[in-house]
């Protein structure tokens, strides 16, 4: 496989780390340099949990990219400088793989038109995650052959809003596929209230709490004699990698830009 | 083992059914009548469902307790006859295991004093699950471990109410030996009402119907970097006769009255 | 919805049984009569297990076809029967949803070339579960992400092969679409032998029968960080009806055969 | 409740970074000093990892306990020094909650009778995780009343034996109550070597090795038309620290020393 030249830019955050030991690690990935807010002209190496990893640091992405000439910019920053990352990046013919949110329609429009003009790809994802991502793909296939179906997320303690949005983003796809309908017995009755989750478009939706978790969800569809249930646990943010890696492989194959994740996996 | 001579009341009820099944097939049990409201006198086998099984039926359960003079009676009848039936069998130092509800504080009393005189051994039981029994107890002891912990019972779509009794009495079994907490964080909020369930003494309960299910229940405690869990899946009610073979080994060793299959296991 | 007018072939089987309460119990299907090898020209309602359901019971197909011209034969007989009453079916314009095994390649040429001459459509399915059927879909789908996977499989006790046919039919499926690799720890040892399980093409399966199961299977995926579950329960014969209904359905919009319920599935 | 002033030895260790933290953001737990093989007489603070967390470090353990009389020793350095340190704990009156491994019982006799002389507790225990040590406690409780038992257990791919300790710990521990037994149908056969898993006194141990899983177990007893499931979940190397919590509070309290955290779990 030829090797992929890549730059990340946020290379400090959470994400930005693990992006940066992800192309580290992967054979036929180059990290060929980093953008940053600070550090200017050093080397990566020289900041604190990136001991050995030797590329130039650059806080003018455009100098980088004359002077790299990466193939790929993995842009995990903020929504801002991320939409001024993405611009850039295809007006110098390098494809971007854009991890941050805030695109409106007309930005993604526009972005589209810039990367058809120049005949490259660009991978726009809210979510990286190809486990959750498939789990949503596989429940609204299911859907339609089970029309009963309840969702259960799972959370650390620590998470402020019930129920997450991956939860109602799944409810919202089943909703797509199926008739709107009530689920339970028509005179089914709470002895305690909420008993019976929230309700999305006649999906429960049940959140649960806990010290020690992490991020899971189960969705489980229940009809004549039998229960298919979909599950996804995201141990560590590692998990979002997967789809960063698959993203940078097939942004290198296109010649438009692409939102979503689901977009690109079949 | 030595042999134990059994008589079933109520055999034609969904448990009856079970229990003359589970007596039939129990090598060191032996099945030597049945007590119904008909076919007083003739041969259990000739009943739909029993070929084979041929054995008395007396409508009169004191006549029965004169010419089969059995070890114990397995009652699976109604409150109102179960009660009655309790203490005919006690009074012909017949030892009784109950499956019915609806005896007071009073009527246990009562009982307790006539299986002491007689010195013999009487259990009622509203719940033969030994499983679910188990699910409870495990619940109560792991809850001094850890302060949190969420309740997922899972049933079928025909179910009225909403929390079960299994779930709502765990809750209590759990909040006797836990000081009362909020869970969550302080501050979380829902989006979608309901999604963080019912709550019995602060713990949250959520209850999952779907067509297909039958009748599941998962306690979850988190804590540091871990979870713990314990599940019942009952599917089918001849998970009840676990505990009624048990209740009939055990009370033959009793000169006591045991109320609840939680007080027999250790 | 046109109601369908359906003839049973074998009502008195496991699964015929199951079959003529679905199709009774299904607004817009009709049952219009069913084939046994006995008691020609009474009514099914005569017969054990089915009083209220008044169809007549001809031990003739020929003559059940000619003279009730159904839509559909739903034929849960046995191989050779199931063979010759798929082929008269089509003969006489009757589209057939067989659930028998036992068709050979030229056996399934030449019913396909019957069908598309009547222009009418056929259904032939070893495997009815419509749930099992996506489980294994999904499994496939989700390998082309997650090139580790294991399988466990769960099933009462009395069952005497391990592993399942569905749980190799899963590895089968899986093995199609990721390169064979070995999986686990390249020095991996078991200090108890069997531990790491059964393996297909690298993929580890794994058996477990206990009394009380019915019928599980769990595809297990792995990788950064996060983990993907895909679990089937079939907890009642019934499980299988989904996928007949879902045929009878279908076999009314196509006019060739289909083989595999997987391939209707979408 | 009063404060506890503890003596942390091994603080670099992964396990000892854990306690330093623990310690520190426990309300009514006070760090004291830490013990380490290097930088006698710095503050904590200053080494890598430990900012904020101002408390003098010595490499002459009796130093300390001579000039900070602490009350417990939290020691989680290596079995040699471990063993050392434990002696000198109970020689200078210091409660010792011991995480290392390679007691002899010579050593354990000598140490119960040094803690009793002294009249003051002492706790060793190789294995810290509450939720795993419930949850073998209840899996042997349950034996009692399920004969029939599997145990699936799940780790990161890079665990190079199987099956885990964990799990052969299990095994042990229900054989112990239950009896001796081959499961499974008298006539099963492998279609696939190994389907079935490892044996241990005729109890089947499943072990899954994926990456991105931690480590966790599932324990599945199954009869009479239900399935009893105890399962612990370690997300985290924090998990151990509930149980380091439980005993440094615990061992406030004995006058002997006790081997094992479940001999202090009720």
């Amino acid at each position: 496989m030829k090797t992929i030249k890549i730059v990340v830019a946020g290379p400090r955050g959470r994400m930005g780390r693990e992006a940066v030991s992800l192309v580290h690690n992967t054979e036929h990935f180059q990290l060929a340099a980093v953008i940053d807010r600070m550090n200017d002209g050093q080397s990566l190496s020289a900041v604190d949990g990136f001991s050995g990893i030797d590329v130039p640091i650059y806080t003018d992405i455009e100098r980088c990219f004359q002077e790299v000439k990466p193939d790929v910019l993995i842009d995990l920053t903020t929504p801002e400088v991320g939409k001024k990352h993405t611009e850039l990046a295809l007006h110098y013919g390098v494809r971007p793989v854009v991890g941050t949110t805030g695109f409106t329609k007309e930005d993604l429009a526009r972005l589209t038109e810039l990367a058809e003009d120049k005949g490259i790809g660009a991978i726009i994802a809210p979510n990286f995650a190809v486990g959750a991502i498939l789990m949503m793909k596989f429940a609204q296939m299911a859907a339609k052959y089970f029309n009963d179906v309840e969702i259960i997320e799972l959370h650390h303690d620590q998470k402020l809003d019930a129920p997450s949005g991956t939860a109602v983003k799944t409810a919202e796809l089943i909703s797509m596929v199926r008739p709107s309908k009530k689920q339970g017995h028509p005179e089914e009755k709470e002895t305690l209230e909420g008993a019976r989750g929230a309700t999305y478009d006649g999906i429960p939706i049940h959140s649960v709490r806990l010290p020690g978790l992490i991020a899971h969800q189960e969705v489980i569809f229940g009809g004549n004699g039998q229960a298919l249930t979909i599950r996804h646990d995201s141990f560590h943010r590692a998990s979002f990698m997967s789809g960063v890696k698959l993203s940078v492989e097939t942004v290198m194959k296109l010649n438009t830009l692409v939102y979503g994740l689901e977009n690109i996996i079949e």
